[in-house]
């Protein structure tokens, strides 16, 4: 990654924390735009603020310990104010593909649980038209290749996610493979028939959950709002 | 359970054995009736018989070791040529409910790798319509509690599977909520609802799955092909 790349995750990851008010209670998702909110989150807790965050991941959980922002868990919270979190790609809709660092399942279930969800990423996230990115699919160990060859159906290519020669398994105790589909033309009937097949989990297709994203830029941050939501 | 219960149950067990085929891969189901089945499998086995069979729970896995059937894995087999299995609930269309004993999503994956399925029942698992049944779900434990929110808006009272005070947690690490429909009036529908909400894994409705039912009776075993399958 560039200096120039991270100094664009550190303005949008700081950008969002002027959304957190007073008493919320906070979703926080992953990823390296995700740590620079929480830096900058602790150091308004210090100062004073008091919010709670849901971690979405482990490597999360341990950013917030480091940087001093209180946690509880999505059960004792249940209903969350609002969610931050990054993206892999984010089309004109809205629309996010995510899972490339494993944790698409917590994120769904904490970004689902709140009432507003603000994502941040820098502008190479940006597309007109999802599937660039490979699209991960959390899916059951037990028989897994049947699995991935009902997937394979759909039309793409779905890879065994491995870590260091290793089969990738996920905070819930899943695979995960990654679907290449080229591009990705129907996300909603795409996400519906993955998430149909037997020993799917769930998909990394994020329909209809954001609301406002912010684009690190060159010259600053760029806030988007989903045509029809108003602020 | 009655001493005659138990006697239908074996009689039916043994029966299904007699659809087994020698070189056959099996699908090996769970439940106290194909106890039977497996512990007759087994006999077959020491009198010459060659099959292989894939557990769909730990319990089987058990029974199939003391009884001297071969084992293999769902991935090593990936298709198997006859499955047998029990049923909570069995409707006239060969709907059915699964998962009183927990192994649900195991058994779906290894029923549904089978060319054929056979369900063992006694006749007191037969009904007109699903449902009086709970219908158990399976569900990701991160932040549970709104995930059962969700699936009580179709409706019905979804509650913790619990064992010995404990929340029963399934060979995949998964909760269960069994479900109060009180009666299940579109199988294929519900299923789909539920399949498609965030946190659920798999659903205990195995629809157009099963080829053939065997039920105990009191005086014998009754076979009942689906009407439009010819054996």
């Amino acid at each position: 990654m560039s200096g120039n790349a991270d100094l664009r995750k550190k303005a949008v990851g700081e950008k969002a924390v002027e959304y957190v008010k007073d008493g919320m209670v906070l979703g926080l998702g992953s990823g390296s735009t995700v740590y620079w909110m929480l830096k900058k989150l602790g150091e308004r807790v210090n100062e004073g603020l008091t919010i709670k965050g849901v971690p979405s991941s482990l490597r999360t959980e341990g950013w917030a310990n480091e940087f001093g922002v209180p946690l509880v868990t999505l059960s004792e919270a249940r209903r969350l104010d609002l969610a931050i979190d990054g993206a892999d790609e984010v089309d004109p809709d809205f629309n996010l593909t995510k899972g490339g660092g494993g944790s698409l399942l917590r994120e769904k279930l904490v970004n689902n649980a709140a009432n507003r969800l603000i994502i941040v990423v820098d502008e190479s996230k940006l597309v007109q038209r999802l599937g660039a990115f490979p699209l991960p699919v959390e899916i059951v160990p037990f028989g897994w290749e049947n699995t991935a060859a009902k997937i394979a159906k759909l039309q793409c290519l779905p890879k065994l996610r491995k870590k260091d020669n290793e089969i990738f398994v996920t905070n819930n105790g899943n695979y995960i493979v990654d679907c290449e589909f080229s591009e990705i033309t129907d996300p909603v009937g795409l996400h519906q028939s993955l998430k149909m097949i037997l020993g799917v989990v769930e998909t990394g297709l994020f329909i209809d959950m954001a609301d406002l994203v912010l684009v690190g830029e060159e010259d600053g941050v760029r806030v988007l709002e989903k045509e029809g939501k108003s602020e």
